[in-house]
């Protein structure tokens, strides 16, 4: 067997690199902004600020840009609450857990939150982004006979939706986005027959410091 | 007191009534294939088959004709709702086959189920549209004790995403459409709740046929 050695990137790689996340990360502001990708690869690069020239070195299209984009910033979200999570061992909190951290991205990282609002419900289907790890908690919380779940599928769907509805009314001026994220999760939960006493305890669980929440700890 | 006699209306205000409900019908069709007013007026005219310049006569803004027609489309669903369920006594059932309906609207009434699922949750805050009527639905039936519910807004918005999720998982290719609303419903009866076998009856009452739902009977 052979060990190939790690080389260390070049300057040109370096630069390569550099100029992919810069591609990527305008994408996602455009996104996250509008919702959609309607803008010229022009506009795309010079919020970038890279040469027009450099878009086609990276991506074929505007579409596969996009894809990329926000496929990679719901990953990201998708290993920071497995992350955050890694310590609970029952099936049933992880999920409120993340739930409620989810819910709270609208105040500790806005254009995450932003994101994951406007692809509102294109995940569900694609097995993408999200929402495999989502699944594979209620799934394991009702293996655990922690939920009683007919259709996980559908259950995940119903999630998100109660999810982006209250960081939309979370987001409203004057509401308590906490509260309403976590009542939220409540109802997702008594959806899935927990009872009472333990809605109320799993809603409650501690969460990681704000500054952990938002990345900066 | 003097009655005022109806008077039939002139050539001229039938023909200012077609131009404004063209302009609307234009507006619906532009937000149900985009979700956005990002169109020019020139675009919505000609799309409307009207001058130009009658635009004004009618809005004073692109933003105030699609606030219209938005609003117009949602009231128009909700007095729907109210007559079809209007000999029902139970509010619980009243709310179920509200919810089986609207879901329902992908197939029976695609520019009405699209306008819905464009809007979002931006109506959840604003009291517009057909958020007022379903939230008297959910505060009836938990003032006669067939829900529970601490907090109705929140339970609006949980109902709302539900649906929304529903429709688009009902909207894949080689979906069962009617199944997957139906399970929301139960899904949603059961965060209000109510006993299962309460959720089977409500999801299974009759609804009126394909033909009274698409409005064409």
């Amino acid at each position: 067997m052979t060990l190939v050695p790690e080389v260390a990137p070049t300057r040109v790689e370096r630069r390569k690199a550099r100029t992919r996340a810069a591609l990527v990360e305008a994408a996602q502001q455009i996104y996250a902004e509008t919702g959609g990708s309607d803008v010229s690869i022009q506009q795309i690069t010079e919020r970038a600020d890279v040469g027009f020239g450099s878009f086609y070195n990276h991506f074929a299209s505007k579409t596969e840009l996009f894809d990329v984009a926000v496929a990679e910033i719901l990953e990201e979200h998708a290993a920071w609450l497995t992350e955050l999570t890694a310590q609970e061992q029952d099936p049933a909190a992880v999920f409120a857990t993340s739930m409620r951290l989810t819910g709270r991205l609208v105040r500790t990282r806005p254009l995450m939150a932003q994101v994951l609002m406007n692809s509102r419900f294109s995940l569900l289907g694609a097995g993408a982004g999200h929402a495999p790890h989502a699944l594979a908690d209620i799934t394991r919380a009702a293996e655990a006979g922690r939920f009683t779940v007919d259709d996980p599928v559908l259950a995940l769907a119903c999630t998100a939706g109660c999810l982006l509805a209250a960081m939309s009314l979370g987001s409203l001026d004057g509401a308590d986005l906490d509260a309403v994220v976590d009542g939220a999760t409540g109802n997702v939960l008594r959806m899935f027959g927990v009872a009472e006493d333990e809605v109320r305890a799993l809603t409650a669980l501690p969460l990681p410091s704000e500054d952990v929440q938002a990345g900066r700890a």
